[in-house]
């Protein structure tokens, strides 16, 4: 059986379901047959944790992960020390989950030299390594689209994420690949190619066009340009059998839905197009 | 005296002042004292190009390009035949303004297969060689911003810009370096180093945080997070010695003020930032 044509592999990333907390998000999975979730950590804290832990035990659902460490690169070392022992609690959080992955969004420069941004965001990572492998927590670098170089992330490419990744060398340090993300890659077969037995979490949605907004203006698998399955071989030949998490930041159209009716559409998108 | 610090070098886009045709921009360059304007094709066809090229010549004006041709992708034999006419039309404005380079906006893909979209970007531009090179035109490859791959142009970074470059191995084909297009990308330095002798024309404006507009958001020079003077310094770095041409696409911004004070901001800032 090909591996995502059933839904055994799919998982709910919450972002999908804005409007839903942890238990909602939970109960859905449960009620659309989907096997795993992907977490928000200010949902986590609104539910607390240890609760959050217990309920998606009790629920059998699988955590195919935890958004979102890093942030890493600030003016001061006293404020990249703060991001560093934030970051701790995260591996913390994602540990209590037994999650697949505490996926890092690396976050923008302070300043406008962004290779020293760049910098920050190695030795942060290589701090936390340590921690991260006393708890069996996996880090994954997930290299965010390079318009949001300027806010959110200075690893806008697998390429450079790999090259992290590489440095690490160690199996806790890895990375997660967004089709949003990564989609435009000239270079992106080779570097999927590059990044087997590194590969700790698959997102997917869709880019619309026209985008309506850059950050919360994802699309639903099918409905954009991305040419999705190709990326799912790519992922899948390069020996990634995780789960698939949909990941859709869309304000003015999936999060304004019944959230049950946002999942039943994943489902039948997952086995359509993805 | 380094090069950029007088405005010897500096060339104003009529992007910049959208309300302008040929004859006020032509004029305002004079009045401010901007020896260089680059021409947008929409502008010089109400303008005439015969008229246009008369203008420039009699006002003393170096073009310093010409926007734009390429959008080759399409999804039938016929309609990419029509797009490389509708090139050799650019190519003949070029030479008869006698500008420095044909900017190519390579076009996005007509379906999901972007690869496919790249190769006929490659065999559209190797089609335009000899005519270009028999009326003296080059024509610079721009790599656009990756978030306007699905909708404007399926080369997104230099390096894949250069990849074309190289295979096509004709000092008639280089790039236009845009720092707006081009700033977030990890390899920067090692590709503009490249890119000597193949540098063709370049482009500055600014990366805003937020970014009002995802097409007609762009800064004024020293007003968003791009680190200009290390860019130009790169440019500079790998030999070229040709224009810095100012686009600046600012619908809510510098489009609604008087385009005198708009090029006066864009004189004092590249004294001071760029």
């Amino acid at each position: 059986m090909h591996p995502f044509t059933n839904i055994s592999r799919l998982s709910l990333n919450q972002a999908t379901t804005q409007r839903w907390g942890v238990r909602e998000a939970i109960e859905g999975c449960a009620r659309a047959g989907i096997p795993a979730i992907g977490f928000w950590r200010d949902k986590l804290a609104a539910a607390g944790i240890a609760a959050s832990a217990h309920m998606v035990r009790d629920a059998g659902l699988h955590v195919s992960g935890v958004c979102r460490g890093g942030m890493f690169p600030a003016a001061t070392a006293a404020e990249r020390a703060a991001r560093i022992d934030d970051n701790r609690r995260a591996i913390d959080e994602a540990a209590e989950l037994a999650a697949d992955v505490l996926v890092l969004v690396c976050g923008p420069a302070p300043d406008k030299d962004i290779q020293a941004a760049r910098a920050m965001v190695a030795d942060a990572i290589g701090q936390l390594i340590p921690y991260a492998a006393e708890r069996g927590v996996k880090l994954g670098i997930e290299p965010l689209h390079p318009m949001y170089a300027g806010d959110r992330s200075v690893i806008t490419t697998l390429s450079e994420a790999l090259d992290l990744v590489e440095r690490c060398a160690t199996p806790h340090v890895g990375v997660v690949i967004d089709t949003y993300h990564v989609w435009w890659d000239p270079y992106l077969f080779r570097q999927i190619q590059r990044a087997s037995g590194h590969i700790l979490g698959f997102h997917v949605c869709d880019w619309l066009v026209p985008t309506p907004h850059m950050l919360l203006g994802r699309g639903m698998m099918g409905d954009g340009v991305i040419d999705l399955r190709a990326i799912r071989a790519m992922v899948e030949n390069a020996g990634y059998r995780g789960h698939c998490e949909v990941e859709i930041l869309s304000a003015e159209n999936w999060w304004k839905r019944n959230p049950d009716e946002v999942l039943r559409v994943c489902v039948e998108r997952h086995r359509t197009v993805v």
